[in-house]
């Protein structure tokens, strides 16, 4: 990397003279959250940190707070008195002026609010919580435009479309965007229904948080990111192709108007769409990032969606086709039925049933930051009364 | 295709009031000259036909002119009477006002003067024969430069290294060309020397001319493109990476700087890359272009060059490396040994050693246009007296 050739921001300027970008991490001590600081440690003269917010880990918030000596700092699980940084909470973290780019890293709704908040304040969002724009694409993206923030993509498959699209002014035809298969790909379906949570969260080829782990083993993600890709993208969804790569080492691809195809590659590793992202526009070398080598992957197999094996998948992309709050009353249900999952409330094949039960008592209304929140509540409180009618 | 989105060039306008860009095609018989016939007709209000030119197939080249009606023609197989268009030499055809693009679709030195007289011209010059390149890669460059024009691959390996290349601005690491591996990937080697020309001619995926398919069987004709990309891309030959991918999905990749791979795909068929070359910097849809379907396509290979097999690729990547006249005299030393094999003079597996002494014998000077034509009379010089030798 030519460090004279990183982008001028409104941050400050390093002893060697290159102005950094000045990072909030939400969500610091999760998956996510821990690489996004390990590609900020890669690269000192790129990046600072300005902010850290965790849930319980006071622990590793603790240790990350004196590595990166943030200015701010917000914890679930500690008080003010815990950090030796200025206590903050995330709504004005991410609006403060030193910042130049907020990393998402949070899970399920949580993550909703500040980046609003943030977009609002023409801050750029690296929005890993993919929850997030699948709630409320619309005015995540409305937002966006209103207050001149940006939503970049941290998720790996679209932010292969992402990359895929520089350079390239003309409409899309069609966006293929790759699924694994979860660690069920050839199990017998009539196993399904004694998935233990240890198995589901056994991903064969990506290492993530439990949450978006047992989305993985159910493609309820897929569809996630299928919504994700229509808001990020400006896409119809009949545009979306979802075809199943067991390797995870095309990332994603998008067909051109001329038929020409586009695909992203790399091992399965979050540090690259998250350095990409955090980067952009520009590209820098780091020895953190494992390399593509195409000889040890001498097979890239790609075969169709089963839909009878993934039901969860073609639920979410139904309820993202009707719109609404139905999204966001999707995105609730899941993530209580992931927890039952994980629990040990309900069994793995109970999941889809459940969230599809919650879904058909939904009354829709349009889109704004209080039906989003509504519909949440709802479909929350509904999973409860199902499942307590079940008993 | 939104036609309002057509660039302006210097061509006329069409009674739809869109630019057109104007055509000349150099080889307009050959199976890039008739490819590129059909792009072209299939976007009519997109590029216009200024002039023809072709070789002994007066017979097509007669259909051509009368189906496309340029203002110019050429051939080497008629005179000016048989034709309904005028009459011009290539030298003055390719340089005139009206033309913006020349597509070069000759074959071994022939494309070379009049790629440097267009390129002097400032004119762009979609370059199809790629000897013109490995012989004189320096001069075509420099040529570009000092006249204004440019060089656009049409070929399919650097055409998807140029495609992935957009948008991106950083320098790259690492350029990954594809190679199908040809007819004879998995013939023993013990049998190469019973090899017919009709056996070397029946290539696995792709439909070419006589001399690129002889060129790919023996796989020096990948060894000319690493040469090609090696004076395209600006980069080093270490820096150029080639594996044997069978199906010809993956026309080649690109890695970045972080460790980011992208990869350009589609259906094995020269019109993408040529509708790519003559619609830049627009991608336009086209039902003539067959679309890729990664179900229609289960498994991707990726294996290692096997260079035993492959003797003619490490030569033609040597003589690159060595600089100076070696490739303007392997590609000539090539051109008559493929000719002497397709006649039966010599069998497939004397092509490398007679080749290869050749080489041994040259005395490299420095490239200028005077030299690369010495070098290149000189190499057919010593291949007629290197066989006749041995007879």
């Amino acid at each position: 990397m030519n460090p004279s050739r990183v982008r001028a921001t409104n941050g400050e300027q390093t002893d060697r003279g290159v102005a950094t970008k000045g990072i909030v991490v939400l969500g610091s001590t999760g998956s996510i959250g821990t690489q996004t600081l390990d590609v900020i440690r890669a690269l000192p003269d790129a990046f600072r940190v300005v902010g850290l917010s965790a849930g319980n880990n006071v622990e590793l918030l603790t240790k990350q707070v004196a590595e990166f000596r943030p200015r701010m700092v917000h914890s679930n699980g500690a008080g003010p008195e815990a950090f030796a940084a200025v206590w903050t909470d995330v709504e004005t973290m991410v609006a403060e002026p030193d910042v130049d780019l907020v990393m998402v890293a949070t899970t399920g709704r949580t993550g909703l609010a500040p980046t609003l908040t943030a977009l609002r304040a023409g801050k750029a969002v690296a929005l890993s919580n993919k929850e997030v724009i699948v709630m409320a694409g619309q005015l995540v993206r409305e937002t966006a435009r209103l207050g001149g923030g940006k939503v970049l993509p941290v998720d790996s498959e679209p932010s292969a479309i992402w990359q895929c699209l520089q350079g390239e002014e003309q409409p899309v035809r069609r966006l293929i965007v790759t699924a694994s298969g979860g660690p069920f790909r050839t199990r017998p379906l009539d196993d399904l229904a004694t998935v233990t949570p240890a198995e589901a969260l056994a991903h064969p080829t990506w290492v993530m948080g439990r949450k978006i782990t047992i989305d993985s083993s159910t493609l309820m993600n897929k569809g996630f990111e299928v919504i994700e890709c229509r808001w990020l993208f400006d896409v119809a969804f009949d545009q979306i192709e979802v075809v199943v790569h067991a390797q995870s080492i095309v990332h994603s691809m998008v067909e051109f108007a001329d038929g020409s195809v586009k695909a992203q590659m790399g091992p399965p590793d979050m540090r690259l769409p998250i350095q990409y992202a955090l980067a952009y526009p520009e590209r820098m070398a780091s020895d953190a990032i494992p390399r593509y080598d195409p000889l040890r992957y001498p097979s890239l197999t790609f075969e169709e969606l089963d839909t009878a094996r993934y039901p969860c998948f073609a639920m979410a992309v139904e309820a993202g086709a009707r719109g609404g709050t139905f999204p966001a009353a999707l995105s609730a249900a899941d993530e209580e039925a992931v927890h039952l999952f994980l629990d040990g409330h309900i069994g793995f094949v109970d999941i889809h049933p459940l969230i599809r039960d919650v879904l058909a008592d939904h009354q829709a209304d349009d889109v704004s930051l209080e039906t989003v929140l509504a519909a949440d509540e709802w479909a929350r409180r509904r999973v409860a009364e199902v499942v307590a009618a079940r008993r």
